[in-house]
């Protein structure tokens, strides 16, 4: 049948009962006939703890050491979970990064997948037996222990899904798939079955916590279809049924992708930013770098930039950098930017939204962005900021109208809808 | 200088602190001029923990899988004593068992070492480091995690300083040495400076439980010098007092073994075992493996074995067994030998304890046996069992006696003076 790999997060490993579950989950795959290599991260709060013990010796551990003690949860749980399997008379082995072996870069914390050697996996998966891979952990050309940072687990759940071909990679996780909005704020949002990763990156890279962004894009670019789906609903629900509880996020050409595809997908929204705006600035080239340049030099996120066309020789320039950065963006413009290129002010804004509709069907669907404003103007919200990419409308507005602005999108494009 | 290996146990790694003192300890002796490899344990307590998880998990767990999870503690303090050293101004690098590498068999949970590749440890050795080396744990040639079993830190540190042609294995315990004998029975107990590998071996196996037996047997067959010292003292005491106030366990022919060696080391002691006796046998040939041989069968370890010539065709035979296992000895003589071989008697008594005399000087020197047997005789100690070896005497007496035994005996061979 189907080789799956299944990755499961702290939460769905963070107790002996909990492993259990996961234990009967994977075991009801493998029933079912399919070849199962499984990924579990440490179990919760393991990872925080092993680095609060590192840092108490170390306020700024060695990198190099760091990741000797911080590999050891995905180890611990690569052993339990074994256990549990073969406890239910499952054939099956454990692997840590090493022993793959799952070949990094030496970037210590934040090391990047380069290989996989993936031989002893299929020769023991032929053999019939489940394989428990660690996740986040790798090794370097050295033989170092490196780790992927954190999240990593999804990366290399994907990374080995892609490296041995599987037909899907499954990310199970305390939610049940991804959603036309956030929930909490529009009871109506619905799960969407399908979705593809071109939508799945601008949902991610808006605030949709649902996967790592780094493992959304490497599906994407190794073409691993990815499933999330729920580690809380009860283990022994069939395969079938499990599996349409979830999302499957995939290709605009695979065939099993929903037919009548919506035009929108979802509303994405951040609350996380800060606006930036430096009035009346020469429209002359260059300003933008002498601007944004010592922005970046000091490690600061900008996200959306605008620009407009400029009035008697001068210009405003407005962008968003992260909230916690906002008051450190402000100094360094008014100290070292302000003086040179002669701006009238610099003012900042932390009370801002970003919100934004995402999907597919806009490349051939015209009039998307005229219905947002129209709705948005009804409700008497004003429009800050506006940038656009092929598959996404972005608006910047008040905070304080966000959820409002969330739900009469939703309403107005019938989100809620099949 | 010298190339010393240094093991420190679980209790001296027990905590943060306490590692940051073995970090100072190790520190002096690098600043003395020295080459450094640290063998640490576990945590204290961590090994059980991890144990205790996966019995939870799996009554008997898995073997293969333990040894994934029960690796991990070491693993974790390695990455946290290079830290402290790091931290110290120190260069130091940690190395797993697979790392270094350490060869085992496969058998899990009680590998042994089969060979040791030193190479990348000497280079590292060469430009600097203090090698941290994770006890415990190997690899098999199938690239399996593999562990020693309990106590094995010990004997990989032997083995990395018999690898490594080490001028010393330092062996840190809650201890400071080897005693004449236990001072909670003889304040008057004296630290040997030297004590031989053939002593030292036969007082493990009497049980002092200074060192683990297998790593003193592997020091002797590698002639690697031992030195037991305290992890206690202050770490800033200057290294040469140091190594004084602890022991070193050597050969004869080692130039710094104290040259007027005294006749007797020590008194050894055991209560653990208990005495069966086969009264009336056949004394003819046969009847020992007869009585033994199922014994040995079911896995029951005899220590002390004694028949004496016979009377009247018949011939009594006694031995000592684990005093855990003498119920379960005596249902199998009782059921499955006594029908056969027609003894009189099968009697057990657990209230029996083994005294040893241990010395090198009593194979130059006649009468040690009589004095000892004349010192018990005049407290009115009754000898049930005697054994002999070239360097020991044991006797089996009454467990209520075994005290003051020990003190007469001290006393009589004069052990508390250098």
């Amino acid at each position: 049948m189907a080789l799956i790999v299944q990755k499961f997060g702290g939460t769905s490993v963070g107790s002996v009962e909990r492993i259990r579950n996961v234990a009967r989950r994977v075991a009801k795959w493998r029933a079912a006939g399919h070849s199962i290599v499984v990924v579990p991260s440490a179990m919760a709060g393991e990872t925080n703890r092993l680095i609060a013990l590192a840092r108490e010796i170390q306020p700024q551990p060695d990198r190099r050491e760091l990741d000797v003690v911080a590999s050891t949860g995905e180890q611990v749980t690569i052993g339990l979970l074994s256990m549990a399997l073969i406890e239910l008379g499952l054939k099956a082995r454990s692997y840590t990064g090493w022993q793959v072996k799952v070949q990094t870069d030496s970037a210590h914390a934040k090391a990047r997948i380069v290989a996989i050697e993936h031989e002893r996996l299929r020769h023991d998966l032929a053999e019939g037996y489940v394989a428990v891979v660690a996740g986040f952990q790798g090794i370097d050309t050295q033989g170092n222990i490196t780790t992927l940072g954190r999240g990593g687990s999804d990366t290399s759940a994907v990374a080995l899904a892609a490296a041995l071909k599987a037909d899907e990679c499954q990310i199970y996780t305390d939610v049940d798939g991804v959603y036309t909005t956030d929930p909490r704020i529009v009871p109506q949002a619905r799960r969407l079955k399908t979705v593809t990763f071109e939508e799945m990156l601008e949902m991610a890279s808006l605030g949709s916590k649902v996967l790592q962004i780094r493992a959304v894009e490497f599906a994407g670019k190794y073409r691993v279809r990815l499933r999330v789906l729920s580690s809380l609903t009860d283990p022994m629900l069939p395969v079938a049924e499990e599996a349409e509880a979830g999302t499957l996020i995939t290709f605009e050409d695979d065939p099993t992708m929903v037919m009548e595809k919506a035009v929108i997908s979802g509303v994405a929204f951040n609350r996380d930013e800060a606006k930036i705006t430096v009035h009346d600035v020469p429209d002359r080239p260059g300003v933008a770098y002498a601007i944004l340049g010592p922005i970046a030099e000091a490690n600061i996120d900008v996200d959306v930039i605008v620009q407009n066309v400029g009035h008697d020789g001068m210009t405003d320039l407005s962008f968003t950098v992260n909230r916690a950065d906002c008051a450190r963006a402000m100094k360094i413009l008014k100290e070292q930017v302000q003086p040179h290129i002669k701006c009238r002010e610099v003012s900042g804004d932390e009370k801002i939204a970003k919100l934004s509709l995402v999907g597919l069907g806009m490349r051939s669907h015209v009039g998307i962005a005229s219905q947002m404003f129209r709705t948005l103007a009804e409700e008497g919200i004003n429009i800050q900021m506006i940038t656009t990419s092929e598959i996404k409308i972005s608006v910047v507005i008040d905070e304080k109208y966000l959820e409002l602005a969330v739900r009469v999108l939703h309403n107005a494009f019938e989100l809620e809808r099949e």
